[in-house]
Formats: structure tokens, sequence, C-alpha cells
């Protein structure tokens, strides 16, 4: 287990991709990583696209970034959703501000162009929001994994091995 | 009837906006305006997000703008795929170097920032795309509906009356 | 916007045709009408065929004819809820009684039989009810609109354009 | 087995009452009588409207009334379908003619007015098209089974009991 | 009616077999017994696989074996939930302790097994589950409907007319 | 990359519980592992419990033992389907003759009971089952995980990380 003493954030809305957020936090549990599950406050059950649900841990508000080494964004249609709350695009601006993990994959980039922070930063994700993106400063890869500086990003559920192996080799390296 | 003899084409993919769609379709054709409904060639019928069906007439790659006088986009989640599709953004970009209607509502924004035709713009969208819409060059105001040359758009299904009302004007105004 | 200062009911139910409710509601109000939805009583929200929901204004029991220019039916399995419920076979008796607009499409009419004001009105209908139609008295006739009077009826969703222009017409030069 | 060498039909289609048409085909199948699902000939699967199948052995064409002994019509949407078909409502009055078993329950009664058998005969059916029945030229009776010459009908499932009781000891007692 | 003051219980619990339950149970209110539905307390109503409900009016808790002729346990989903309960296989011992009518049909067979009152006995059940009910003692036949002591058994649904004549027989010959 | 040359086989059938099937698969594919999808035959693409969808690579027929590490059998209702199949049985005992990797979780001990390889096992099950794998010679040990030898077994969802943790650890150490 490498990843004791390390704490995530999972952001949670209706329509989740269903493996691009379980997948995720079952394998950081794995190694042995708090993973919390943190939603808008919309609802306290989301059910993903294709049928799983999710059950949230806390709201977005009651989360710091001082409490976690880094926050993880789903795709799906989630992203869609969660991009509209302040709060969300707020959390995720103070990870970025602290140089902590953010990390999503698929349709997940809206949250970060919303929040403000891919300006100069190498990326991917789902060729939908291509443009979406690289108008928001992001400098696009299609790569399966996406490595910059604190940024992983991934393409689709496809891409999961690639995208976990990354992301566990981060938090694992990372100081806390 | 107020546009006997204008054709418009309305485009169609899977999770359209079930009122974003027909209620446009309908409208005009109570107008006696031709309605056309064109897919990417993805299937040949489609659901709406809600369940209601449309079966397309024509794929994207047998339209000309030249044989129309403008074209819709509904909401939903049809734009998200519409936009991966090099032969939608190019008949997209098509009416507009002609200056023909474009005319969309809620997340169909997303299908104009990939045909690269935004810039300069006044518009408005719903609001969790605001920042694609902006990133791509365009001025956000939140009205029911908003009007530049022949760009049209609305937010959400409650604008659609306003909508229709401004584009059957521009229809009727247009020279053929 | 030609129906400024006009009123009309629309009735709603479990199982409307989801266009057959919500086409006319929009369309009336892009024309400045003011629109009620009214429901039996059984449930504050109610789920089209298809899968669209409509929540309702108020309920049967609180509508006068004496405030609204028309009552309309939507098609669908609707009407065979509404026309068990004495509250709703008066009231449209009510808007018969003092010549005001009776619009109804497919199955709607239903409640008018059940209303018992048919008799002696040439109309149209889904062609599965043509005989329960007959039977109440009426004459029926094939074609996409039928105006007899106050009474304007179509067959199916296809023929809403028709309908809708039959019922603006109606209301427009209707004396307040 | 009371019923050995006995033959009915059951009419089906889309969206039939669930129960009001398998409780009733079992039933006679545990008397030895033989039971043929007869469709309009739309689809050779039919789903209820609570989710149940039927697949058709036969289309109404195909039946003549020669070899059975009755013929049977569910409830639900199935009979709104089933009495568009000449084809059925042909069917049935050739029974009615030779005075062979008719019997339905809940909406059924829809398909013995399109046949036209309904003038004269005192019956039951669900609330909803009492009037229907009525204007056809029938007597209703708010009883959960009628029995008037070769005509059984009953209300609701709530009824099956009552009804298969009758249409049992109507076959036992007919003279092949 | 051969049941005139007979009473049974069935089993309820998600997902049961929608006609395994309500076949029987109508059969039997057709023959004058009185069938009581009983749940295992965790919700009032429950849904079938393919779809029908049952609201159930006791919980097992509340019945005692002393006051009924017989319990029958519906195939599906149902028995997979059922037999976790004590109370469940509590009260389907008692039955066996006093020899009184046990029913199941299909995977029905699983409560039984978990009750542990299987040893011994000839019986059939659904292809699935051959190998536990064997491992449980009983010896496997393949028969539409096997009758060994109290414990009267089916395969599937296409054998309710079988089950249900014989249990009839079983409840009529049985001394109360 | 812990796994890289080590080939497994992920049984598969409608019903499967989605996470239970998914999350071996990309973890093991995430640590090198080849994974092969394999039906029973009956379809190409299976449903999950929740709707989750998997189309599997080839069937049992066309999958040796000697071509692999193991197998993993997900639960849900696919073990129910699985192990009517003479094929599937077969696979699974030619892997348990030859020492190779038996893992299941929830209702996939179902398989194994009726594979005949399960007497004389400490493992664990969702409690549903534990009176079958009782009666089939297996001792129940109520842990997230039970290693005894070959056998790896896991309760329900929750224990999929100490499931996965122990089965890469088994594939690492297992000299091929």
């Amino acid at each position: 287990m490498k990843l004791k003493g390390k704490r995530v954030v999972m952001l949670a809305e209706e329509g989740f991709e269903d493996l691009e957020l379980w997948y995720p936090v079952i394998r950081l549990r794995e190694e042995g990583c708090e993973v919390i599950i943190a939603g808008s406050g919309s609802k306290s059950t989301y059910k993903g696209k294709y049928g799983l649900s999710v059950t949230v841990d806390k709201t977005v508000e009651e989360i710091s970034e001082d409490d976690f080494d880094g926050i993880l964004v789903p795709g799906g249609w989630a992203p869609d959703k969660l991009r509209r709350y302040k709060s969300v695009t707020k959390l995720v601006r103070n990870f970025w501000e602290k140089n902590k993990l953010l990390a999503t994959i698929c349709h997940g980039g809206w949250v970060f162009i919303s929040a403000k922070v891919l300006d100069g930063y190498k990326m991917t994700c789902v060729n939908a929001i291509i443009d979406d993106i690289k108008n928001a400063g992001a400098e696009y890869i299609d790569r399966e994994v996406v490595v910059d500086r604190n940024l992983i990003t991934s393409r689709t559920p496809k891409d999961l091995p690639a995208y976990m192996r990354e992301i566990i080799k981060f938090l694992e390296t990372q100081e806390v």
C-alpha cells in the first residue's frame, strides 16, 4: 500500500462517467489512500451515466485544500454541472495555487476551464472538448496520459490504467 | 404563413434537448418553412434527452448551404456529439461565410465554437458554457434572446418563445 | 404577438402526448397568450408518454371558465385519466355552455365525450376513437384540422402546425 | 381439467394489461383448454403495460371462428391498438354472429365497440370507458363480473377471480 | 370454490418472478382461499423482475404458522433476498415442523435450503440451482411438478398450470 | 507493472455486478496482465446489474486453461446463468485441476459449487449463499478476503481493494 496517509477529493455530480469515478476511487483505496467524495450540494446521491450510484461524503464547501493532496474530476456529464458552481471552481483553483495534484479524464477538463487554471499546461481530453481546452490556453496532446507538473489528464475510460499509474506515482513521490 | 419558400436545416444527434429541437421544427413548418433534419450519419433515428425521437432526412454531407436560408442547432448532449464531426463544423462554417442564419440555444454554442465562427459576436447560452464561448471570442449577454447580425441565440427551453419570434422575423425579412 | 390579454387552460394528466401538450403551450406563449396548466389534482407533476414532464399551475377545481378564453386537451393517455373526473368534465362543459374555445387533438376527444358536448359537431380525431366520437353524436371528418364553431380538432402530432394556426386565428378574432 | 377439447383465442397488442392477458391464458391452460395468442400482425412479440412480454402464435387473419369456442380481449392500451384493425373487428364480429364466447375486462370493451356488437348487452368495464360503451348501446352495470348471454365482462384486475370463474363455467357448459 | 376457509401465505421480496407470485395468488383467491402476502420487512411494496408490483399485507414476524394451511415462495431474485432473514427461514421451518404445505417454483428452493428442511425430499427446481438443492439433501427430479408429502415444487413459469393443480388438490384434501 | 506476461480469464454473463467485473479487469490491465473476457456464448455483449456493458472476447469453448494463469468470476446474477453451462463448469474445473488461480466475489461462488471444486476450501462469499457453499463442502469465513491455496474469495464490492491486493500478490509470486 503505497499511499498510506495520503488524502484526495473526488468530485461527483449527476451523470458522472461510472468507471471514471469508481475506478480511481477504489484504486486509491487499494493503496491505502483516503478518498472523500465531494458534491456540489445539489443532492446527496448521484447516478452515473450508465446507472451506478455514488453517495457523497461532503459538499465542496466543507472541503479545504489544506487537508488533501489532490483533487480528481470524473468525466461524463458531471463536469457540465460542476463547473456552474463557484464553490467548485474556487476549490479547484485553491488546489492549483498550492501546486497540489489536479487530475481529470474525458470531459472533466471543463471544470478546470471554468476554474481558469489551464493556461500554459500541456494536457489531453476527450476529442469533443479539444477546442475548449485550447481556447482556455492549454496545449492539447493526443496521448493516453499527459503529466505536466501537477496536472494529470487522460482521454477516455480505456486510458484508466495509464491514468492511475501516473496518479499513484505522483502522490507517492509528492512530499507531504 | 410568413415563411413560404424558405428552407432551413435542423441538426440532430443523440441526446438532443427534446423541445429545443422539436419546437423550432414544428414552429417553422407552421409558417410554411421547409425544415430538413440533418444528422452526422452515425444513426438514422436519434433519441432526445427526455425520450422523444427524431428521424433524420439527410446526413450533413448531403446538405449544401446554397439550398438553405439558415441552420439551427438544438441543445442537450447532441452538440457535444455534433462538434466532433468535420462534416458538421464545415457545413456550419459555410453558412457563416455566406452570412446565412445561424441559430442555437442552450449547449448548442459548442458546435459554433468548433466551427470557429464565434469570434466577435455578441451572444447568449446556457450558463454552463459561458466560459467556453467567451474563450472562443464571443461576448456573453444574459438575455432571453440575443440577435447579432446573422447569429440568434437563446439560453434554455424557457426562452423558446422569444427565440422563435426572432428567428421568424430574421427569415421573413432576409432577402432570398 | 397576436394574443396579448388572452388566457387559456391546458389540461394535464399522466401519459399526455408530449408534443401535443408542449407545442400548443409554448406556441400560445409566443403570441403573448397566458397559459395555465390545470390538473385533476391527482399529482402536481405529470410525465408524458415519451418522457417530458409538466408541472401544473392549478387544479381544475381552482379554474373558472369566466377567467379564460378557451380550454385545450392534449392526446396520449391523459384523456383516459381526465375523463374520469367529474370536476374535469364539468369544467369542459362550462366552457362549452359559454361558447368558448374547445380544442383537442388525437385521443383528447374522449374528454369531450364524457363532458357530453360533442352532439352535432363536425370534428376529427385519431383513428382509434372514431367510433367513440360518432357514437357520441359527432360527425367525423378526416382532415388535418376541423373547425366547427367553437370546436377545433386535429388528428395526430403531424397536424400540430395546422391545429395551432386555427387556434390562434380563433382566439385572435374572438371578442373578449 | 374441465375444458379438455375446448379452444379459445386471446388477442394481444402492445401495452396489454399484463395480468389481464396472462392470468386467463394460464388459467384456461390449467383446465386443459387450448389457448392461441393472436396479434394484429404489427409485431410478433408485445410488451405489457408493466413489463411482461407475450409472443403471438398467429395473426388474426390466420384465425377462423369455426375452430374456436370463444375470444378474449385483455385491457391496458392494447384494445386502443387492436380496434384500429379491420381484421380484428371482423374476427370479433364473426364470433358474435355465431354466439360464441366474447369476454373482456377493463378497456377491452373498445374492441367490441368498434366491432359493433355491444348494442343491447348488459355489461361492465373500467370506469374510464363507461360513456363509450353506453353510447354504443350497452347497459352498464357496476359489478365484478357481468354475464349476458355470450358476453362476459369485468372491470379491473381485482375482478380476475370472478371473471375466470364465469368464463370457465360458460365454456364448460357450452355445447361444442 | 374448493378452498373456502383455507388460508395460505405468499412470501414477497424485491425481484420476485412476476407470474410465479401473481398467478398462484389470484388462482387461490379464485377458489375462495385467503392469501396473505408477507414480506421480510425491508419494504412495503416490491417490484417484480419484469415490472409488476406487489404490496405486502404483513411482515413475516406478524405471521404464525398456526393460522395458515401452507406457505408459498415465488422464484426470481426474491428468494436470494428472503433466505437472508432469520425471521423468514424460521417461519418456513415452523410450517415444515407441522407438516403444512410448502410450495415453491424456480429459484424458490433457496429459501428452503436456508430453512434446512429439504433433506430427504424429492423435488424439482430451475436447472440453475439443482446442485444447491442436491447438496442440501434433496433428490432432484426433472418433471413439471413434484409432490413429496407436504412439499410441492415446479421448475419455471411454464409449469404454473400443473403446479397450481397439485397445490389446490393438496389444500382441498388436507384436513384442517 | 507487476504482471507483465501474465494472462487471466474473466467470465461474463447477463446481470454481472458491474464493478466486480470491471474493477478487476482494469486493475489487472494496469499491472500489465492480459485479461480475456469470456462468455457462455449466449450473447456477445452483456449488460451489468446496474447498467454497464461488456463485450466478450471469446466464448469459454475457445479458452484453454493451459494459456492462462487464472480465472475470475464476477458476482451479480451472472453466476446464476454461468453455472448452467457444462462448458463453463468444465473450464473452471480444469483450472482447479492444474492448481491455477480461482478467484470470485459475492455470488460468484455458485459457479464453483456447480464445478464441484469447493470441497475442503476455506472461503468467503455474500451472506445469501453461505448455506450453499457450506453444503458444497467449503468452510465459510466472514472476512474481506480469504486466501486458501489457489482460491481467493471476497464478499461484496466494498472488499474489492483487499480482493485485488491478494489476487495481484498471488499472480506475481506464482511461477509460470
